[in-house]
């Protein structure tokens, strides 16, 4: 329990989730498998469609590159694909985003993933995180995750719209990360009535539950988007990358039916740990965040008992809890909490 | 005929081989399946593994990504995995190795691959292409594709340490791209005696005919290292990569066994196209390079004939032969090349 974030920073440093070669370091006793619930990411996977694994000996086509941008579009309600920029992942997208302005302030409403302010910093701006739009002041770039995580703090598309409009005077940009809005009504998401200065990204790993696919999309006026997409070259998503992504983007059916199950997921888990004496303090389809005054014993005892969870060095009564991925999962982190409790 | 690159710049522009799309819309009545020969990439692709694709429901693991590390520096001669850095695509790591120096100078060996030239002009840098070595001056960084493409070009390892050592007293920084190293002996690479101020890039995708999975590697100080994967941010190689990355570069039987196989196609090709009355001007284990009065009417009948191959605006003479991938290819290539002799 001795992890902490390299850097006292204002975020919550480089520790992150979805890291289970920690998990097993720090327990190497726990029975396996580990049920990972250290993410914010759906654990129903899209189910990934046999390839042509031939396609994988050239180089990603215009053609193939097309049908991606044409899926992803229609999914998220970009108006044209001139304004989409597809990368290896949403990261990669948030390490060039930086580079779209000059030096300048830049306010990261926070607490949030830490890598948003880390990638500002890198590239010599001076960011501070804010905790709410009133201290954004005079800054130039504004960051927000929508809805945030951890907190599952929402801003209306209206209070978007309205520093941007701030933004835009001062020929600043605002940058929405969308990565956990996949799961809720459309209505929630800039992208439909996107101001001009503004970047909005879009996650594909979450979602679809296949991280390791590395997919991530940008949507911005078609400048914006040409100088993202000049500045990460050609190739940049791989074939995989292109023919899992166009397959899920295209199926409706899935994406309905595993919106319903997030949602009876998220109950159960709401039930779950409320029953346990945790408040749930933030929440989104794929995440719950908790407070209880022993979140170190209860993640103690998770890790002990296999149940990797996500905590906050700066923030020790939370924990964030992903979503179990079946029964066996639901079971075994209702049990590692029985005996918590019993023990408590 | 009127492809033209988009700039009447120095190098290449942005024509690249393996756009197979727009040999399609060049020759929309050819015979089918295309025949591509455009690029310089292995024909006999890796035999791509059955994948656990239930792996791609993670982020890439430290675990994972360390074994492709130890995999890369074992089949490539690096002393330590703190000087490996793994992107996706060898592009990607051109596209950042420029913001390793400030503003510059910067000579680029060419005739080559115009996306160096290109990277290092997009970050500001002054760039000139050289026709030799004589020609670096006071340039602070050097950019020599060995060997070259398309020329075939080859500077020993001591020459190359002899540049390197001259940079090294301003500060500045030599950039060898062996993308097509892989097929020649272990000596013609500069990586087993890495000068301090040098950079190699190694391309996975060309000698393993999988440039869909985008993979590719740099090997610097650490230093230097450090700073392109801060560059590249965490989980940038994903998990399909990583796995056939590691399954690939561990498999010693077929690395041998293909090097011969190169090597016998590579002698059918030299013998096929001087039949013809090309000029073999270059060559490396994966294309040759020929010269001919007539090499846009050539590159016009096999484009007719479903046969792709690679012109160079600026060089008219000259056409690119990757190397066919089956007797069928084979056969329809020495057949196109009948019409044509047969015709002119």
């Amino acid at each position: 329990m001795t992890v902490r974030p390299p850097e006292p920073a204002l975020h919550e440093g480089d520790l992150h989730g979805g890291d289970l070669d920690t998990a097993r370091s720090r327990f190497p006793n726990a029975p396996t498998p580990w049920i990972d619930l250290s993410t914010g990411i759906n654990p129903h996977a899209y189910p990934v469609p046999d390839f042509d694994t031939a396609a994988w000996a050239r180089l990603p086509q215009a053609s193939d590159e097309r049908a991606l941008t044409e899926a992803a579009c229609r999914r998220y309600g970009v108006a044209n694909g001139g304004m989409l920029v597809a990368a290896p992942g949403t990261q990669t997208l948030i390490q060039r985003v930086p580079r779209l302005l000059p030096s300048c302030d830049v306010a990261v409403l926070g607490p949030t993933y830490s890598e948003h302010g880390k990638a500002w910093r890198r590239e010599g701006h001076r960011v501070r995180e804010v905790g709410d739009l009133t201290e954004i002041g005079e800054a130039r770039a504004v960051v927000i995750v929508n809805p945030n995580n951890p907190t599952g703090r929402m801003f209306s598309v209206e209070e978007l719209r309205g520093i941007a409009a701030a933004l835009e005077e001062r020929r600043g940009l605002l940058v929405i990360d969308e990565a956990f809005a996949d799961a809720m009504d459309a209505e929630a998401s800039l992208i439909p009535q996107l101001p001009r200065s503004s970047i909005v990204l879009r996650s594909f790993g979450k979602m679809y539950g296949l991280p390791g696919v590395r997919l991530g999309f940008a949507v911005a006026a078609e400048d914006i988007a040409a100088g993202l997409r000049d500045d990460l070259g050609p190739w940049s998503v791989p074939v995989p990358a292109l023919q899992v992504g166009t397959a899920a983007l295209n199926d409706d059916v899935w994406l309905d039916e595993i919106r319903e199950t997030l949602k009876e997921d998220g109950s159960r888990l709401d039930g779950l740990l409320t029953g346990f004496g945790c408040e749930i303090v933030g929440a989104t389809p794929l995440f719950r965040l908790i407070a209880h005054d022993k979140a170190g014993d209860v993640a103690l005892a998770l890790g002990e008992a296999g149940v990797y969870v996500r905590q906050f060095p700066e923030h020790p009564r939370w924990l964030r809890f992903g979503l179990p991925g079946d029964e066996a999962a639901w079971q075994r982190l209702q049990a590692a909490l029985h005996t918590w409790s019993d023990d408590a």
